[in-house]
């Protein structure tokens, strides 16, 4: 997300399934692939015959400070040999093939790698080229297919995109779903009897300022209050707020600077 | 994904909750979240002060054919005019804030957008400046925290990245998860009798090939073939396939030569 950088003194995701380039056609993809893999704790590239030649400067520049993961890629001559060390494959693709293979979303083919990788199975995920994708020659070699929920009216995502919701929904596994950071412990919530101390408050001032016009409608006016109140899970911190802002609203400019000139 | 493209028989999504990039500073990145929410089924962009101005040329290139959304997107002088006719506004941040306010990962977030749209509340979904996020005044101004599990030695997403990842999540519950293609149907499993055939055939084959050549070891060996067989799940389609496999090895190509020869 944007807005946040590279932390050198956290350790980097190291391992998780290999993610296999193949025949990508442009250096910057190559490296938006490796700023989604290092995003998403992913740290095991592989190319397949990238039409620039490797290294390639431009992709250096759109990883976006994901060096390693270009510094440790390795380049193969096809796909059969870089998945032959591999125990599972995995090929992405968003048109059918018409193949006998298991069809999965990102999520459960996560879990799928998940569940192979932590009885030591290495698993290897294929992407294709950017134009026309994994030939069904090379989709044949997969284990499983790996398609996502796209617009059918405009299907054809981004290779650096591909991999960052294949290596998201990875992430959400091997982090257990924790989320950089929660909402700060909040203060506890107001016991009722502080509650109805603040109402009270409220409509004894309201009663002062002449609020209630109609005795009829008081009541179901002083309910009407207590209810947007109760909606707000309110805090004893934000009770304290509340009976501040009450106070001042009373006092006015006026009054607050006399009680202070008083109490000083 | 890579490998398909745009289909302009199938219809457009339309709706979805609104995409507001907050002072996106390059064009090249306010076109690859138009392409993300293409794919993903988000059709409403609005720009806040964009700072290469609008429209932006470069956008057009990096959104690969979402023209209509960068040309339906309006753009707003800040983020207090850009949210004012929504209901239910969320910012995304890779940040903690201190803020007291809902924190949830795309999947709780977009489990949320979808409920409030599905009763007529109009959603927004705040995304930061590519360098330095919202201002914390700025994620003040929202109902809830979007934040994304990511590897904190490494957190920096790509704005495109950012509002994929969100569509995504956005576009599983939009489609009821539904993929785009599954698995072509099946030839039916094939009957027990069918199989234990099949079985017999390879057997009898092997026996006469003298392939079993400790009596002792007969039965053990016999049952570690049938299951392998047994693991595959064969449908008929298969079996009639290996029926040919095993007779055409037994034949050879001599003897399959002769066998067609005498068939003519």
């Amino acid at each position: 997300m944007p807005g946040a950088g590279t932390d050198s003194t956290k350790p980097w995701h190291e391992g998780g399934p290999v993610v296999i380039l193949v025949e990508p056609q442009l250096g910057e993809n190559i490296g938006a692939a490796a700023r989604a893999m290092g995003n998403f704790g992913l740290s095991r590239l592989r190319l397949v015959n990238p039409r620039e030649g490797w290294p390639n400067p431009k992709s250096t520049i759109f990883a976006s400070g994901a060096d390693r993961i270009l510094e440790n890629a390795t380049v193969f001559p096809d796909v059969r040999a870089a998945v032959a060390d591999l125990k599972f494959v995995v090929a992405t693709t968003a048109r059918e093939r018409g193949m006998a293979k298991p069809v999965m979303g990102a999520d459960a083919a996560a879990a799928e790698v998940a569940g192979r990788l932590s009885v030591g199975e290495d698993v290897g995920l294929l992407f294709g080229r950017e134009r026309t994708g994994l030939y069904t020659e090379e989709v044949s070699l997969a284990d499983a297919i790996l398609t996502l929920p796209v617009n059918p009216a405009f299907a054809s995502l981004n290779l650096g995109t591909a991999v960052a919701v294949v290596g998201y929904e990875w992430y959400k596994i091997a982090s257990s779903g924790a989320l950089p950071f929660q909402p700060p412990d909040r203060s506890p919530l107001a016991d009722k009897g502080d509650l109805f101390a603040f109402f009270d408050h409220v409509e004894r001032e309201l009663d002062t300022a002449g609020f209630f016009h109609s005795p009829q409608k008081k009541p179901s006016t002083i309910r009407n209050i207590r209810n947007i109140f109760h909606r707000v899970s309110l805090t004893r911190q934000d009770l304290a707020t509340l009976h501040g802002v009450i106070t001042a609203l009373v006092e006015g400019r006026e009054g607050r600077l006399a009680r202070r000139k008083r109490e000083d």
